[in-house]
């Protein structure tokens, strides 16, 4: 288990008793089918972004129960004896298959199927579902923000407003989204994601003046460094600024007052005293509206806190873990789903295609099997792209999708992706998808083409 | 620092770069009074609910660069040599004073007053607000679904709505707001919350039939377990759940449909079945609306998943930590605070009270001291309640307001602070702090009582 903590107990309590029932009924063993999936774009959003994925498989090696979880199970008699040996044992050795970490998402996008035992699988539920749900809601906002921004960088900066653990799998999320970096240094060491920071207000009030601060700074940090210039005037901020700094000044930051007016004053002044180079950066309670709103302003990169961490307006994803397919007693496969009109689950395997005309996303083709047998993805849909890559097989998680490697190959692939999106796709107002999900039987399709 | 991860890099990139520029020009070691405080009660709330402080309290003890964490900061060339030197030594010797966990607070209430020197007390603040933000917003959510509830329990059930680790701080701070209890086993384990659990939809779909999937579960659980009945069929479900566990079954609970209507049925059909004490308990995406729209339907008990976890709308509480009072160069005490309209702060110490009127509270009373002199919070008011108790004395946290007591003792608290609430606090309508809060200069109240 090397030194990480355990995640065996990141997990809802019905996930063991549910176990502990079906190792004493036999459907323990039943080979299983669970897919995670969103019924709908929480928010109105036009696409989702999946993310999580990576940490998701780090998380999964670690979920093994050691003796401080058996024990407070024991103790507080969650379940039996013969669940908490199976428990002791726990490893998974399932496959999972899902969508690449940077992937667009949409209603019914099979994100992860998951395949294994009842007992295996069951377990993993909360755990996938936290993961998915948290990142994929600040990814997806930090898409659109990315759009916003067009080709002017973006910064995480909102640690502070997100729970410590969840920040820096924000600034991650972000990071895959298409921000350029984080101020959270975890993000940094962990996760290989570029961090910055430029100082706060009470660098300015610690110092007798202002100027001080700003001679400090730029002795520390050299005159590359971002001085805050709004702590008492900010039309006296730039003009001590430049004189501290020379007209070589990296940038000043803007944290207050309506920024649209206030960005073009500020650039106006920089270039009256010959500080033309001398960037701005503004950083006060934007979101993908307020970023959108100052494309015509002279503001040359963003720092995005609160709503990026919490997602916009829709802090979870909203995604559900359900079984949708199961072996029977004489082992053949079963489609299985809840009955409901507005959160029933489609039975059966899915195969997912995202069908393309001429580079750009038409569909989400997703082919369903009533049975377990994979359905054959490569040969019969040319124009389109094949959406599932394998994750986990035997319980062994690919390693290239973990780590600092695994987080740029997913902000590689998420900028791909979105490249094949309608233009549509890009506003920013409440919307149905950009696609349509489209379902096919696996026969009708295998007949069919 | 015994096996708990370092927290030191939950830390936004420039408290370390400011704090690596004050070692260099001298003001590091200038003592500092940073404070923990919302400028406003973000969405509309009558009051908010201070959570997290436990938590805290046991981070900052693992507040420690180690190796890895200097090894790091070294090789990215976050901080000079002599940074690095002061933070292998680190360790927070200041004290905190502050709000007990549980208690309430309006605008401006000092919920956690930092003292120390700037080096010593800026580096805590991303951390000290990603618990307090996080923890504050979904707790105040939970009251809120707790006034709504009413006599009737609440279980927390939204692990898998937030990020994983979130999950757990989120059980934790909506117990201490007044549930009851959560479906997150390691919110059991590590704070010692009461944890329950029903089954899935999978649980059904796992089995032939709906009748062995509930024989199974009342075999292995007892018939005081609680069945999902709404898989297929709720009214046949209902059926055959008194069939198998008889009328002494625990519960059923319902997890779609419209609730007030859904709910009536279930009920006049378990009476009419003779289960009479068949407990009733819903789960569809409750928010304190939904629940106070089901107050006079026949339901016994809540479970809430999404909407505690993102904190209904406000998914985190917006409180800022800002420098307040500085000594200058003479060893004399200044007040600091920003110049902004819509961002400023109030410089000086705080003593907080709340005053009362025959047991009612009437205001959110805020001494403000220029200098550092402590106020004296007990003399000059007898009718109000003093706010602030001693956390943490020469970097030592106060043991009782740590672990699973320390969350006993805040729920205990909660429920007798908000008993002083007026009548008004408790809608659900979004509107003004439901008691002003009312500021004073020490001179002033020294003088005039």
């Amino acid at each position: 288990m090397g030194e990480s903590p355990s995640t065996a107990l990141h997990t809802d309590r019905y996930e063991l008793t549910m176990l502990d029932a079906a190792l004493r009924d036999g459907t323990a063993e039943r080979r299983c089918v669970f897919e995670l999936f969103g019924r709908r774009l929480s928010g109105g959003r036009r696409f989702g972004v999946v993310a999580g994925t990576g940490r998701l498989l780090g998380l999964i090696r670690d979920f093994r129960f050691g003796h401080e979880e058996l024990r407070w199970l024991r103790d507080e008699k969650v379940v039996d004896a013969a669940t908490l040996d199976y428990l002791e044992e726990y490893r998974f050795t399932g496959s999972i298959t899902g969508y690449r970490e940077g992937e667009l998402y949409f209603p019914g996008s099979p994100i992860l199927t998951v395949e294994g035992t009842f007992a295996e699988a069951v377990v993993l539920e909360t755990l996938a579902l936290s993961v998915l749900n948290h990142d994929s809601a600040v990814a997806t906002a930090a898409a659109r923000m990315s759009v916003a921004a067009g080709d002017r960088p973006l910064a995480e900066m909102g640690s502070r407003r997100a729970g410590e653990a969840s920040a820096i799998a924000a600034a991650r999320a972000a990071y895959i989204a298409g921000f350029a970096a984080t101020s959270n240094l975890e993000a940094g060491r962990r996760w290989g994601i570029p961090t910055m920071g430029t100082a706060a207000h009470a660098w300015t009030l610690l110092h007798d003046t202002e100027e001080k601060a700003f001679r400090s700074q730029v002795e520390a940090l050299g005159t590359g460094t971002t001085l805050l210039v709004d702590t008492y005037d900010t039309r006296a901020g730039v003009e001590t600024a430049i004189r501290v700094a020379g007209t070589g000044l990296g940038g000043v930051r803007i944290d207050s007052g309506d920024l649209p007016i206030v960005a073009g004053e500020v650039r106006a002044q920089l270039d009256e005293l010959g500080a033309t180079q001398t960037r701005i950066t503004v950083t006060s309670d934007l979101d993908e509206y307020a970023i959108a709103a100052l494309a015509a302003s002279p503001v040359d990169s963003y720092g995005v806190g609160t709503s990026v961490v919490t997602g916009s307006g829709t802090p979870t994803a909203g995604m559900v873990y359900k079984l949708v397919a199961r072996q029977d007693d004489a082992g053949g496969w079963v489609g299985v789903a809840k009955a409901s009109a507005e959160k029933g689950s489609k039975g059966g395997r899915k195969a997912a295609f995202r069908t393309l005309d001429r580079g750009t996303a038409t569909s989400e083709l997703i082919v369903v099997s009533d049975g377990f047998e994979a359905v054959d993805t490569a040969a019969s849909h040319p124009d389109a792209r094949a959406l599932q890559v394998l994750l986990v097989t035997d319980g062994e998680p690919d390693a290239a999708f973990e780590g600092p490697a695994g987080v740029q190959a997913a902000r590689e692939h998420h900028a791909y992706a979105r490249e094949e999106l309608p233009v549509r796709a890009l506003a920013l107002s409440k919307s149905d998808p950009a696609i349509p999900t489209v379902y096919r039987e696996a026969d009708e399709r295998s007949a069919g083409q």
